[in-house]
């Protein structure tokens, strides 16, 4: 099934290529968007193409007139490779030198995250690898994902879920591939672009909605007791949603099942997403 | 010409091509090398080759059977491309989910450092980002480049020659493209690869060809003070060699002109290099 689209084709996965002297390929001169299309349709998706946009400028890359069509073009992906639920990416990245830059664009089920594990909330542990909070590219979605990379394939070696990165002061900063929120004295906390958070789209909803609920939310300084002291918390990533999170380190958080705050927050959530 | 090598085949630049999905595209799952060739023959190959089926290894890459065969088929690159001095760049990525590592290779004239150059001495800022010692990337060169790439664009813009990236406690790590060395008191000093200096092949070089020649010289901690009170620094890499280096952020280091121990190491490595 022609389930990739790269630069205006529809191609099956194995026949897409690159220029090999792509600067995306070479030095990792490139972004990208992960996200869900239910019915085709993508939650937010002028927030995935904004942030999309944003890191383009950061890496000097124009980005091409194609991304106007992306909704068309991410209708027309589903509908070939029948997919109701489909996990997107796209990514662009800057070309070879005096080329064009690539827009590559891949559809696949959604099944990364499969209902029982709400049920009983993810794991996690805290990365050797700190988040470089000094760096540009922490705030931006880049092809340069390979501390995410290893320090989920340890978590998961070790065991767990997810991993959590603290930034170079020790504060935390994030997840591999979610945003972290924690729960005290019924506050709800994320933490600072600034600490080091990729500021994440489905990040942003909830803080939106839970705003709009009337639950106190904030983006704040986390430090890992807070975390480790947390009557309860949740991760959170555009494929998921809101996944609650119940341990961190072996050590349950709260009474090590998903709190009630996480539920609230993950049922205003889908109503929105799937709106 | 034919002037680029990938996965077997002799192709023009243009017509180069890796698989879109390949993880090295995606994540940055990959590793390269960049060194010189003269007269088709590669100063310390066997050394950059360690220091490459290092990097595969950090990031689970098997390396293809084809390293074995490289210097052959750098020779023939040159041969090709009628290159008596080139600057080659070898990448390789972990490939597909599924599919084979590809080992890409590309070589060009070595004109970046033209010899008026060494005359003068490269003049270097330090950069805003750091230098994130935590990562087992920092020691690996990888796809995830564009840290360097970004802070040697701002050096440039700046009008200085290269940046050079302090680590998260502040210490001297590296240069953007470039080990850093500095004199004091007739001492030659390098920052540790525990500090965050990739471990260069040339710098190597240096230490092994200073020490056969008496010169005191030490991999130790480096502080912004050590370099900005030196008394002589230069930089080194496996295209510039030893890279006289006259001043950071504006201020001349000692007499602000290359100082004769750069000079006489110099001397030592160009005699080794192109024995």
């Amino acid at each position: 099934m022609r389930c990739v689209y790269v630069n205006g084709e529809y191609v099956p996965a194995g026949e897409a290529t690159l220029p090999a002297l792509d600067a995306g390929v070479l030095f990792g001169r490139g972004v990208f968007e992960t996200f869900r299309a239910r019915q085709g349709s993508v939650y937010r998706l002028d927030e995935h193409l904004r942030r999309l946009r944003a890191g383009a400028e950061t890496l000097s890359i124009a980005p091409p007139a194609a991304l106007a069509e992306l909704p068309a073009i991410v209708r027309e992906l589903a509908r070939r490779c029948e997919l109701d639920d489909a996990r997107v990416r796209l990514t662009l990245t800057a070309g070879a030198e005096g080329g064009a830059p690539s827009l590559l664009i891949q559809a696949k089920p959604a099944t990364d995250y499969p209902p029982p594990m709400y049920e009983r909330g993810a794991s996690a542990v805290v990365a050797s690898v700190r988040r470089n909070e000094t760096s540009p590219l922490a705030r931006t979605k880049t092809l340069n994902f390979m501390d995410n990379v290893l320090a989920r394939e340890a978590a998961r070696s070790a065991g767990a879920d997810e991993a959590i990165l603290l930034n170079g002061r020790g504060l935390v900063a994030d997840g591999s591939a979610f945003n972290v929120f924690v729960v005290r004295d019924g506050h709800v906390r994320t933490p600072m672009v600034e600490d080091g958070a990729l500021p994440g789209v489905t990040r942003g909803a909830v803080l939106e909605l839970a705003s709009e609920a009337g639950i106190a939310v904030e983006e704040t300084t986390v430090t890992p007791s807070d975390l480790g002291g947390a009557e309860e918390a949740f991760l959170t990533n555009a494929i998921a949603g809101v996944m609650p999170l119940v341990s961190v380190d072996g050590a349950k958080l709260g009474d090590g099942r998903p709190g009630p705050l996480t539920r609230r927050l993950r049922e205003l959530y889908e109503r929105d997403a799937t709106d």
